[in-house]
């Protein structure tokens, strides 16, 4: 099973890229989490583009169609989603094979209410299918900011691990469901 | 005195780019809005380049600093900020020259009430100063969507024309009572 893991922020000492390193040390047997390389080359949205989209779009439409799931880790900008990771999004609106796609949402700051709760009404109306029990708040931040950190702290790494197994269990029944799953859930 | 208009979408026909062009026709006498040529050249937010900002963020950065209020108007895609739009202003956000700035907010889909009310708790966050006389609601979308049917639309036109005229007085108020207004205000 392949997860795509996208990171919202561009800093190289990004708590959310560590998140998403560190979540693919910790996954479970049977799931392999790519961190997307980098949502920075894509190209600003313009939908007079989306008939023919330039060529690292396609790219990143095609990496996320052939993803399983996906795990979105985001920073909060000034009480809203960052610009890198909405102008991702943006992008897939439109994307059919976005369509029901079982999405885990973490937040890396309990603080950041705002940007989390955007995030989520925006993967609504894109039609994801948002894993519940995937989607966990974990307070890294302030004590906890390096994959190595995250890795070696027993109680956060044991969180990281719980939620992924809920990721794979909850893409393994949909699969086992066949293709009317989890089409059309939400 | 020296307005910037910002839209937040690239699309060629954009209603929001018309709305701004329109704008520049309808200002009052002593008011100049231009409007920003393209938020679609910014580089995507990266905080590890604040240091040292690229040329083309020192300029858009130069730009609204210099300029005595700013008009945005956005487009909603799937009930959040465009990722142009947010991305332009994640870009302000640790600006200086941003704070207290005079804005007004330009909705012109009066359907569209999340991606306008997380962009009012951006800007507040940010600690813009929001212009309520001048951030208006315009019902465009479907029947007005071009510079021309703006700018000839009585209804429409006289709307646009009043709300600037509430941005101008805001501004020269602000202007007579010197530099300890806006600044702080909010």
């Amino acid at each position: 099973m392949n997860v795509l893991a996208l990171a919202g922020s561009l800093r190289a000492a990004s708590i959310n890229a560590a998140f998403c390193r560190a979540a693919s040390r910790l996954a479970p047997p049977g799931l392999h989490i790519a961190r997307y390389p980098d949502l920075g080359v894509l190209p600003l949205f313009n939908p007079d583009l989306e008939i023919a989209p330039p060529r690292l779009v396609a790219q990143f439409r095609a990496a996320i169609g052939d993803a399983d799931a996906l795990i979105l880790a985001s920073p909060e900008y000034a009480h809203g989603i960052s610009g890198v990771m909405k102008n991702a999004l943006d992008w897939l609106v439109s994307y059919e094979r976005f369509v029901a796609k079982p999405v885990a949402v973490v937040n890396t700051s309990p603080r950041a209410r705002h940007a989390y709760e955007s995030l989520l009404e925006v993967l609504k109306t894109m039609s994801a299918t948002l894993v519940q029990e995937a989607s966990i708040t974990v307070p890294l931040l302030g004590h906890c900011s390096t994959e190595e950190q995250m890795v070696s702290n027993p109680a956060i790494a044991a969180q990281i691990r719980a939620a992924l197994t809920a990721l794979h269990e909850f893409v393994s029944l949909g699969s086992r469901q066949g293709p009317s799953f989890p089409v059309g859930a939400q």
